[in-house]
């Protein structure tokens, strides 16, 4: 009998780090107190308490603020305001695989440029713009990026910043995982860099820190892209939902949202812990750097390692996982996504002895040929 | 001093008739009842227990359905699967302004066909059908048409269905309104004539019913046209707000619909009744047809009446409609279309005195030159 699968392959939280009681609760006041607001159409920008909030959280004035269903959403409404087929458009290497599917998906040139542990090699960066390749956005996802975990660091902030207003593309700050740090120290958004309100669209959402069924995400961006993407917004759905934006805005406004954080923080630092140590112990052969916050770690196995049949030989095994391959448009065949956001830490040792005996099974096997 | 404005400009209900309490109660429970399926993921076709409830509602099997934020949500994506730029789309002359717009965007050829007191004129469609124009798609509104106010007749549906069976085109029954009858007999959908399975993408939402701000459509069609929606929706937002969706389940499954839809049926016979009797008493050049249900009346005036001076003398008294052009690609120019939705029944008679009053002072001034 196979046992219940473990998924280290989801990136989504465990119901139990979810804040039901407080999201009931704030359901509860919110359509006391704002009954009109909560059901009308409202207008396209976002129930407009919630846009306040997120303006004031962020430093700038609401009218750079759009709230959307999502921030899936809110990509696909700026890839269709700035990206025309053929636009170079700059992603990091590996990335998110929704991200690169929906810029393919609009015929993008895509221009993938090497993930290091302290983010994107800048200097490959510029030496892509020397070569005479003209970005129109630059896609980087700067806090424990999905699927690396890696963050970007304050000096390559800076750099990237500078190369943006140098060159004239404009940096599309993916930022999903900002408030889940839960180890080491928060770096300057490079939307609050010199020179980055001009350059930067930021995204960023309610879904690691209220849930994601709720389906809340924004963008913060020059007047101008704010205004095209409330104008695409309109008429592709009038208003987002006004309910999951009035509830969420009193999840925020009433402190709860402070509090959840903590909540998921603590628990991703334990999995992160955890993961890590069972790493060491079960499957010596793993490389992997246990990142600071977020939702996944990156691990390489020694080159060779046939992750695809390590994949079925899991899968088997009961235990879930991302291929590299699955982030990159070429390579990452010896390496391997491990979300811990949806797994408990009890979970977590199991699945790793799991995953190690999958490993075990494929390393015996005889290695396919690599030319 | 202006009066504050009374407006049958905006087809949205007034407070007074949404079930505030009943959407608050309705969220109380649905966080208690399904706490993991509101706050995680879900997927692209919607909450599945919603989705359930919507198939059974039409008799429909559930891979048939697609839940969305919102039903113009739902009509950006058929568009998107099925009308490609130059492809000839069939709309009624007048309809709803929305739709207008995001087919031009998408750079459709529009055959803008009559519609008749009880409905698209079946025998200009059928003659433009013969001269070869060849539809992707027809658009109708069949019940209480945005902006007329009209239905669609049985003969005239069953009509329809035969000529897309004919002509192979694909019909898209944009319903919104359906369950808002408050006078006269229901009719069959076209859906769910002989014929109808194939043919017809099915339309509505719970905006009408439950509350515009949940932001909850859906789509019923054909399984291979749901797929194809199913496969853009994830790509666009994984997933719809499954709290929104888990909230109007739970007002669906609890029995506070059918309560809401009579409050809402009451309201609005109570008002057309109190603007047909206010029209043919302050403004007898008006003609128009009282409406068996949904939101609008449409009011056509003497040929020649300048119903741009109109709008800006009635904004200048305090009240305020849409003009006829705004849902024409040519034509409207005497007529306008209220909406007696967001307006309470005493607001009624006060709106159309002004706009009598509005109508004296313009009809007086020198009519302009017509050619």
């Amino acid at each position: 009998m196979t046992p219940s699968t473990i998924s280290f392959a989801r990136g989504a939280p465990s119901l139990d780090i979810v804040d039901v009681d407080g999201l009931r609760e704030a359901a509860d006041r919110a359509f006391r107190a704002d009954p009109g607001g909560l059901t009308g159409y409202g207008t396209a920008i976002g129930y407009p308490p919630l846009r306040e909030w997120i303006a004031a959280h962020h430093g700038v004035d609401p009218a750079r603020v759009i709230v959307t269903n999502g921030s899936m959403q809110a990509d696909a409404f700026l890839f269709e305001a700035l990206v025309s087929p053929g636009d170079a458009v700059v992603v990091e290497r590996p990335t998110y695989d929704r991200t690169l599917l929906s810029l393919r998906n609009r015929a993008a040139d895509l221009h993938a440029v090497p993930l290091e542990g302290d983010g994107i090699d800048v200097d490959e960066l510029a030496a892509l713009l020397e070569r005479g390749v003209r970005p129109v956005l630059a896609h980087l996802i700067p806090n424990f990026q999905n699927p690396a975990g890696f963050t970007l660091s304050a000096a390559k902030r800076e750099r990237v910043v500078e190369l943006a207003g140098e060159y004239g593309f404009t940096i599309f700050e993916d930022d999903p995982y900002v408030a889940i740090r839960f180890a080491g120290e928060p770096l300057a958004t490079m939307l609050e860099l010199p020179g980055g309100a001009e350059r930067v669209v930021y995204a960023s959402s309610f879904s690691k820190t209220v849930c994601p069924g709720i389906r809340v995400g924004y963008l913060v961006g020059p007047e101008n892209v704010i205004g095209r993407i409330r104008g695409l917004a309109t008429n592709t759905y009038i208003s987002p939902s006004m309910v999951a934006q009035g509830i969420v805005h009193e999840f925020c406004a009433s402190g709860a949202l402070e509090r959840s954080i903590e909540t998921v923080k603590s628990a991703l630092r334990e999995r992160v812990e955890r993961l890590a140590a069972a790493l060491e112990r079960d499957l010596p052969d793993a490389r992997f750097t246990p990142p600071e916050g977020g939702y996944f770690m990156w691990v390489d196995l020694p080159e060779g390692t046939d992750v695809d049949a390590l994949f079925d030989a899991a899968a088997e095994r009961g235990v879930a996982f991302v291929k590299g391959s699955d982030f990159m448009v070429q390579g990452g065949e010896s390496s391997l996504r491990l979300a811990y956001s949806g797994v408990t830490a009890d979970q977590i040792e199991e699945g790793v002895t799991r995953l190690a005996d999958a490993y075990r099974a494929v390393s015996s096997a005889p290695a396919p040929s690599r030319g």
